[in-house]
């Protein structure tokens, strides 16, 4: 079943960007018009959008903004591609972690790669590329969501952590998504969210999107997970990704990791929910996915003002590792993985039938 | 080695409590003068001070302000013991799960009970009493540095959780004793300190007394303890207690279990610093120690400003505990205890040697 969620963090209308800012929830609902390459690759480095499939969204619709740009420059088709396909590559470094984002940009560069005659056909063609990856992940979402809820027990309370929700994707969300089509279903579960602190998107952000579409949910502190599960309070785990090495080891938000440490402590499942493409077979394990280190500020600073003592240190790392082995499923478009993941997702991506 | 650390939150002066503002720490250092029994109970409530050692110091000094305003009132000794008792029974409910508190006022309460013919004789005996508990505390803490200073590997970086440092005891600290007398004799250790989310005694105050006192210290928010522990980049947890029950279960700052939980993992030492007056040996495990359920604008609201949305339910326990068997061992100013924590417990209570 499918629930009915109305939000929309990102669009693209009328050769514009039309995206939510996600830096002002929950203080203001507020959409803003990217319009430039470089205003998109700032948005998404700033955060404005963000959520591993949202970004890839973005990328990709900051690649057509660069060749509208290009237009106005270049005459010719080669020139224009040449350009073009620097400015994709650049798109890609927005940020480092999420693999969508290098995911989308590789589509569109395949486009652009492709044979055009004309300038005008091409940026047409990577328009609607950017149009069905927002919608296609919007479907991939909803299937994802109707897998999970296969696995989510009858009044269940379901942590969260970071937001992997509508707001993370086209729409509808991941492991949010797998919560709206088990409300759907049972009206009588619940969410608990985690804080996520250093940029709280849990409290601003999770907790925001669940109560616009009433579902249920408790706000706690990232220190809170472990006394809930003792208490047999949380009945199941169910986090977003930003890449998931060939083994299963997933890089997620900052302080996955340790709510997924505790989860195994308490024998509580612990779930992944992602598309197929947060999925990089290229890389063996998640020793190798690249960790983004980012502003101080988020953790000495919040909304504006210090909250510690100067002259301290400071290491910020915006994603931690979950080795596969804490990992009870990957929730997928296609189905749930199971161990041994070097064969489940080798399954997935070669079209055979997921447990 | 005995580190000189000039950070004393609490001390009795001219009949007056003198006490360190630590609300408004790490923007001010202000002291307040407590001169009533009712704004020392808010002040122990408000956590204007806090910390199981340094309220127990404050309970002590609010009876004798109690003592003090009942001299006004009451010239026949016997109704004046009556009301003071009640009163003292009243101070011991300032905050329920800390036990320092309660074995404090249960000091006085002796002293009360004890035969006098005179009022100002008791307030004296009141008085001096608030004055020992005080400076024995900075004398158990240098005591509980010392012995778990010799379980500190050279060079190593020490996780902590909250602040269990000198504002949270008399002076120099119990968790934080242990650092101060580790660095008087390697000045290459370290310390990473939590946030401690919701009250941020971590951020607000242990980076502000280490920074005082010259010690290195690396802020990191509550979900990242785990991270750094897997790099390897943590030695070793020290962390301070609120109650300890007979078998070693102990209550701490919420998310204590959860780094306890990560240690384990990682097979990390995980060690409690204390006093003995923080063992509650008239309980025998950790589930009967009662958890403080505190406001829900510390979750929702940071330096006065909502970070999440309307509409959603909170719950905020102040403690959480950690199971015994978690914990490496409990640094006293009787020494080290160690498992079975029954056994080793009851024999520094029978001063007994510790191991």
């Amino acid at each position: 079943m499918v629930f009915d969620s109305k939000i929309r963090p990102i669009t693209w209308e009328n050769g514009v960007s039309k995206m939510l800012d996600q830096t002002i929830i929950p203080y203001e609902y507020k959409y803003v018009n990217i319009t430039t390459g470089q205003d998109m690759f700032d948005a998404i480095r700033n955060m404005i959008v963000r959520g591993a499939p949202a970004i890839g969204i973005a990328g990709a619709q900051g690649i057509v903004l660069y060749a509208q740009e290009g237009r106005g420059i270049y005459n010719n088709i080669n020139e224009f591609k040449t350009w073009l396909l620097e400015k994709a590559d650049y798109m890609a470094t927005s940020r480092p972690t999420a693999v969508n984002l290098m995911w989308a940009c590789e589509e569109q560069k395949k486009i652009i790669n492709e044979f055009h005659y004309d300038i005008d056909e091409l940026i047409q063609k990577l328009t609607a590329k950017a149009i069905e990856i927002e919608l296609d992940d919007i479907q991939r979402c909803i299937k994802i969501g109707e897998y999970g809820a296969e696995v989510v027990p009858k009044g269940a309370t379901i942590l969260t952590h970071c937001n992997a929700g509508a707001l993370a994707t086209g729409g509808y969300g991941t492991a949010l998504g797998v919560v709206r089509s088990a409300y759907a279903k049972d009206n009588t579960i619940q969410v608990f969210a985690d804080e996520t602190r250093p940029r709280q998107q849990g409290a601003r952000l999770t907790t925001f999107e669940l109560a616009m579409d009433g579902i249920p949910v408790t706000l706690i502190t990232d220190g809170m997970c472990s006394y809930f599960m003792n208490k047999g309070m949380i009945d199941m785990v169910v986090v977003g990704a930003d890449r998931i090495a060939a083994n299963g080891d997933t890089a997620n938000k900052i302080g996955t990791y340790t709510v997924a440490i505790a989860a195994k402590y308490h024998n509580i499942p612990f779930y992944i929910a992602a598309p197929l493409s947060t999925i990089d077979t290229s890389i063996k394990t998640g020793k190798e996915i690249p960790i983004e280190e980012r502003s101080h500020e988020e953790v000495t600073h919040i909304n504006g003002k210090r909250i510690c003592a100067e002259g301290i240190n400071i290491i910020n790392p915006g994603f931690d590792v979950t080795p596969h082995e804490l990992i009870t499923g990957i929730i997928t478009e296609k189905g749930i993985l199971r161990p041994d993941y070097n064969q489940s997702i080798a399954d997935a991506f070669s079209n055979k039938a997921c447990v």
